[in-house]
């Protein structure tokens, strides 16, 4: 339903720009979220997606828009922007928005950007650009309600009233010490709900929870699923409140993981690419491929080595899909389970010996499963019990080892802190490739004496 | 980090059980959040995690850790759990939580917990339990603060402070008419920003988002991401406001989902496999391993078809391998891009032919690309330019029909509202291994005339 409203946006707009119809295209660019308008600049060309900005009025819409898009089309689009208005827009936005922002941009343009910038905010964003992109600290707020925990309630309010109206989203208050230290949390909702005489200190919890700056975001990410928090602060290491990581990020950076450990298992990077160009598109794709050219290529070496056995007993050619095939999916159902749920926090890293253990479990049931199934076949075909056991043996010893593989490559890559993601997909397979079609040939020479 | 926590609570409440240092146990498991606990009963025998459980004070503590517990071991854990206790337990959680859990049981046990509860909490759950699981009645919360729209900040304050104090997460205050209809809302902190006498209509926002309770719980997370709000509220045909979802449970769906989604391209089914017993982890892969097996021996076939030219020329089935490969990972490239942009929104279902065409494009160019580098492998090795042509052309046909197929495949699915990510690994995969091996052999009997 969403994506029909889309739809249907996308192409009343795209007709208005055929017809130049601006006065049209204003009312509807002024009266449309810029979440739903990010949709349809991806179906744009750069020009339209520059003649259409330009009828955007308000100023904060053009920044959520800036925020909402892909970094491709956002290069694209500020090449067309006026530094001018490009610095006045940012003005208008999240610090930690104009941040990720800003980090994205050809450093020249950065840095004038920056110089332009009003002081106060360009110092934020200077200290937030030093912190690492994917940690507690490149993700944070800097605009939280922190008070001396011996304010009472009512002083509370008065200043939620007067000095702290710029707060994205207020939901905790934080209590801090003469050293700015943070020693306590309360709801806004404690805050009217106790008699307004009544110190912070009286009312706040004091468990509470608090990252380091560098921490990675995805443990923050997990920290605030975890606890069902809406934000989390950010100490330094003098345990200094120095910021907050709110839900809405957390929701993004779930989604922005989860899209990228499915491209990265599936070896297509880990931008999406299918809003890129065909060209752009192939370049990212291309390399990933050529762990299976190599892999293919070097079965090919291999079966070429049997190739006068093959030339005895023909049909042993006709198994190699099927032998190549079991090994390359059970290995899949391997290492995606453990990539997920290491992902997920239900599998631990150190658990490798288990974790695999078990995969070499569930690999030879499942291969003696299939080896009697396709050993029946190729007795059936055949009727020659020595192939049949063969075939069915390779199986066995192909999931078998594929289930391996599978389970403990991704362990490895993350035992030693690579991403193990990477190591799934073209990897995996092409290493069970080639292993496969290597046993079953031995395999089958040894039992048909050939 | 976050693991090796986990890990070491673990280990210390695996060696205290041993040593049935009950009083230390009692002392540990009383001072850890449910949601670490809980990743401490996936390690342990359903009798280890009863005894845990007893030691458990704070009957809302038991309420956290069945939320937070899987499907599976929730079921175990309640069968050594009297009924009264039961009902006691639950009477302490959201309804929402309730809901969910009493859907997971047996249906004699969900009957009689909904009888021994409280009157006024199972009507409620009732209510809840007539709604889909997935969908935004399923998993709104009835805990909501709606005023009338003529209710005035200072009796706004007054009424949280006496009557809203059990609802869960009170960001948002809605205001409504004289019918119960949703037409307004405010956040907490406007309510202490504006003069007490101000009416809620003055200074609510008018342009409020709701949902109808059958909408898909993926839509409604998506929806508050895609706006930045905290909760939405959802509401009957009549517009009546019913109930609100919350954030924290929409990071729940979309970390399920991603779960899903990526479990199903993998074909091992939808629910996690590895906290499961190895014969129950088979027993849900087996399936899903019967498309490439059944894919397989239709090779098989289609090879022995083939079996007198390959009897000329052996080496033809060397190329087996790379050329299955090659067609194999494009395609999951393919369908990965299409299940994750459809699944994101990036992709839109009715722009089936835009997607397509364009990965046609990308398989034809990445074809040509490595049928180069595979047919001069087959020209260096064999010296047989006829050879090299058919390996090559091969390898194109293979490489475009499988991002077809695998873009085809998804978005097709996703038309007639079949879930795209079943659509893809095994079935595609299998697909696609089928039509390269046909391909190649027929065009390598027609090039080289046997």
């Amino acid at each position: 339903m969403e994506s029909d409203r889309n739809r249907i946006l996308t192409e009343s707009i795209k007709r208005l720009l055929r017809r130049k119809a601006i006065s049209h295209l204003r009312k509807i660019v002024n009266k449309t979220h810029a979440a739903d308008l990010s949709g349809v600049f991806y179906n744009l060309s750069t020009v339209d997606q520059l003649k259409l900005f330009d009828l955007i009025e308000d100023i904060e819409q053009k920044g959520v828009l800036f925020s909402e898009l892909d970094e491709d089309i956002f290069l694209d689009l500020v090449e067309g922007i006026e530094l001018d208005e490009m610095v006045k827009i940012l003005e208008y936005m999240p610090n930690d928005d104009v941040t990720d922002l800003i980090s994205r941009l050809p450093e020249e343009t950065a840095d004038a950007v920056l110089d332009k910038m009003k002081n106060e905010d360009s110092d934020e964003v200077e200290g937030l650009l030093r912190y690492g992109d994917d940690t507690a600290g490149g993700i944070m707020v800097p605009d939280f309600i922190a008070l001396r925990d011996d304010t009472t309630a009512g002083e509370a309010i008065e200043s939620l009233q007067k000095e702290h109206l710029g707060v994205e989203m207020p939901f905790y208050l934080y209590a801090v010490d003469e050293h700015n230290r943070l020693v306590g949390v309360s709801s806004l909702r404690q805050l009217v709900v106790v008699p307004p005489e009544t110190p912070l200190k009286e009312f706040m919890a004091t468990d509470v929870f608090s990252v380091q700056t560098d921490m990675d975001q995805e443990e923050v990410a997990k920290l605030v699923a975890r606890y069902d928090i809406l934000a989390v602060p950010v100490v330094d290491e003098n345990n200094e409140l120095v910021g907050i990581v709110t839900v809405d990020d957390v929701i993004d950076i779930f989604r922005q993981e989860a899209t990228e450990d499915i491209l990265k298992m599936a070896g297509v990077g880990e931008e999406f690419v299918e809003t890129q160009t065909v060209l752009k598109s192939t370049r990212i794709r291309l390399p990933w491929l050529f762990a299976s050219c190599a892999g293919g290529i070097i079965a090919f070496f291999i079966i070429g080595r049997f190739e006068e056995s093959l030339s005895r007993l023909t049909y042993l050619a006709a198994f190699i899909p099927v032998i190549m095939g079991m090994g390359g999916n059970i290995g899949t159902q391997s290492s995606t389970i453990v990539v997920r749920g290491l992902a997920t926090g239900r599998l631990n890293v150190r658990d490798i010996w288990t974790v695999v253990s078990k995969e070499i479990a569930v690999g030879l049931i499942l291969g003696f499963v299939y080896a009697f199934l396709i050993g029946l076949v190729a007795q059936i075909q055949y009727s020659q019990a020595a192939l049949a056991a063969a075939v069915g043996l390779a199986v066995i010893c192909s999931m078998t080892i594929a289930a391996l593989v599978g389970s403990l490559v991704p362990m490895l890559f993350a035992r030693f802190n690579v991403d193990p993601a990477v190591a799934t997909g073209p990897f995996v397979t092409t290493a069970i490739d080639i292993i496969s079609v290597f046993f079953y040939f031995k395999i089958a020479t040894v039992f048909l004496g050939i």
